[in-house]
C-alpha cells in the first residue's frame, strides 16, 4: 500500500500506472509533477493525479513512492532537484526504456546511490503518448523489469514490485548491463531499422507512389516508425554503446545477405529465411498476440 | 465472363482468384494444374476448382484464361510446356511479385512474346499459403498492377483487368521495370530486413529471453519473416538487381544514423526520427488499416 505517489512525468507511462493503481485501490494519494500546468490540470480532471505541482521539490514532499517517468534525458535534472526533498522512508524508481544511463544519472545527482533507489523498466507503451492515451489496462501482463543496484535495500525493490503487481504487471529483474543489452536486440534495433526504412522510402523520388503501394505487411512493419522521435532520440543516446553494437551486428548480418543476392546464392537465402521463418513461428507460439507495444 | 480459367499452381493466390471468380460468376468452369495429385484433390474438394490435371500442356487446352500462380523459379517450366497447346483465344497472365524475371522466362520460352500475356501482380497475400488458406475476399479493395509488354494486345489487357476487377480488386498499369522498383522498396526490402533481424536476434546467445522479452511491437516488426522463405528466395533471386539496390541504399542510410549514434548527434537523430513519423502518420491516413499483406 503506498500512503503517497508522486508521479514526475504524468503522460502515457507515469498516467497509466496512476489509473491503475487508484484503480487497484493502492494508494491513498497521487501527486502529479511536471513542466506544464495545463496538462497536469488536463491530468487532474481526467481523475489520473489528485494534485499536482510545477516544482519537482515540492512534489516529491511527504511522498513514500516517487515514479520518474519522463524523458530518459530529463531524468539527471530531475533528480538532482528532488535529491534534498525526500521522505526517509521514500522509494524512488523510474521507468525508463534504457537503465545505465539513469543509474549513471542518479549517481551522478545523488553523489552515490540511495538504498531507496530501484530502477525499473516496464515494457509497455503504444505509439500514442501523452496523459489522455493513458489506461489502468496497460501493464496487465506485460513484464517489468526491475535492475536494482548494489546499494537498493531488500525493502525498497519489494516495494517497487509489489507496485507494478499491483498494476498487474509480471515483475523480472536482472542487471542494467543486461537489461541494455536485451533491449537494444528487442526493442531498440527494431525501432531504429523502421525510422530508417521509412526515412529512406521518404527521400525517394516516387515516394507518393512507393507508399501508395505498400501493403498490409508494409503498414505493420513501419508501425513503430509512428513512435515519439523524442523518447526515441533519448533512447539512442541513453543506451548508445549497446544500440550501436546492435546496429553493428546487423549491418554485417545484412551485407551477408547482400552479398548472397549478388551471388544469386539460393541456397544460402533459402537456408536464412528458413531460419527466420523457423525462429519466428516458435517465438511466436510461446506469446500470444497483444495490441500494446513498445 | 471467362469459359475455362486454368490456374497452374493452386496455393493462396491461385486458388483466391478461382474462389472469388467462381462466387462473382465470372467463369464456367476452372481447371487446376499442378505436380501434387493430393494437392490438387484437396482443391477440388473445397469447391475451388472442378477438376484438374498433373500436366500443364494437357490443363490448358480449351481454356481462353490462364493464371501461372507458382513460385517465380517454376514459370519459365510451366511456360515452354505449354507453349504448344495453348488456344487460339487463350489469354495467358500470372501472380509474380517481381516482373521483369518474368517477361524473360516468357520471351525465351516462347520465342517472343506473344501478344495474349499480360504480366500482372496482385498485391495481396497472407503469412500462410497453400489452397486450404485461400479464399474469396483476398483481392477486395486490393491493387493489381499490370506490366503489359510493347507486345501486349489491347483485347488480352482488358480482359486480364475485367478479370481482376470481378475479384474486387483496384487494377492499375505501370511497366514491369518501374514495378519491380517500386516493390523492391515497399514489400521486398521490407522482407528481407525482417528475415535477417528475426535471424540474427536467433544466433544470439540468450536468444530464449531475447524473445521472451521482445513486445508487441517486435511482434508486429517480425510478422512477415514468418512468410513462405522459398517464395521469397526466389523473389530475391528474380528481383536481384532491384532489391540489391534497396539494399545498398538502406545500408547506407543505416550506416548514417549508426554514425550519428556513435557521435551522440542527438539533433541528428531527431531529425530523421521526426522525418519517419511524419512520413509514416501521413502514409497511415492515406490507407486504413488493413489485415492483408505482401
Amino acid at each position: 500500500m503506498i500512503r503517497r505517489l508522486c508521479v514526475i512525468g504524468v503522460g502515457l507511462i507515469g498516467g497509466s500506472l496512476a489509473r491503475a493503481l487508484r484503480q487497484a485501490g493502492h494508494c491513498h494519494e497521487i501527486v502529479g509533477a511536471g513542466r506544464s500546468p495545463e496538462h497536469l490540470q488536463q491530468a487532474v480532471r481526467l481523475g489520473v493525479i489528485d494534485r499536482f505541482e510545477t516544482d519537482p521539490a515540492r512534489a516529491v514532499q511527504g511522498a513514500d513512492m516517487i515514479l520518474v517517468a519522463t524523458p530518459l534525458g530529463a531524468m539527471r535534472g530531475v533528480f538532482a532537484a528532488i535529491r534534498d526533498h525526500l521522505a526517509d522512508d521514500a522509494v524512488l524508481t523510474d521507468a525508463g526504456s534504457a537503465k545505465g544511463c539513469v543509474i549513471e544519472a542518479a549517481q551522478s545527482a545523488f553523489g552515490g546511490l540511495p538504498p531507496g533507489f530501484v530502477p525499473a523498466h516496464p515494457i509497455a507503451g503504444t505509439e500514442r503518448s501523452g496523459v489522455a492515451a493513458s489506461f489502468a489496462e496497460l501493464y496487465r501482463d506485460r513484464r517489468v523489469i526491475l535492475t536494482p543496484t548494489a546499494t537498493s535495500s531488500p525493502q525498497a525493490i519489494a516495494r517497487v514490485r509489489t507496485m507494478w503487481e499491483a498494476a498487474g504487471a509480471q515483475v523480472t529483474q536482472m542487471s542494467a548491463a543486461h537489461h541494455d543489452e536485451v533491449l537494444a536486440a528487442t526493442s531498440h534495433l527494431p525501432h531504429v531499422l523502421a525510422f530508417v526504412l521509412v526515412e529512406s522510402l521518404a527521400r525517394m523520388q516516387d515516394q507518393r507512389e512507393i507508399f501508395e503501394y505498400a501493403a498490409g505487411g508494409f503498414r505493420d512493419f513501419t508501425r513503430i516508425a509512428s513512435s515519439d522521435p523524442v523518447m526515441w532520440r533519448d533512447i539512442c543516446l541513453a543506451n548508445a554503446a549497446a544500440v550501436q553494437a546492435m546496429i553493428e551486428r546487423f549491418l554485417g548480418d545484412l551485407q551477408v545477405l547482400d552479398q548472397a543476392v549478388a551471388a544469386h546464392d539460393g541456397e544460402r537465402l533459402l537456408e536464412l529465411f528458413n531460419r527466420a521463418k523457423t525462429a519466428r513461428d516458435h517465438f511466436q507460439q510461446q506469446s500470444p498476440a497483444d495490441p500494446n507495444d513498445e
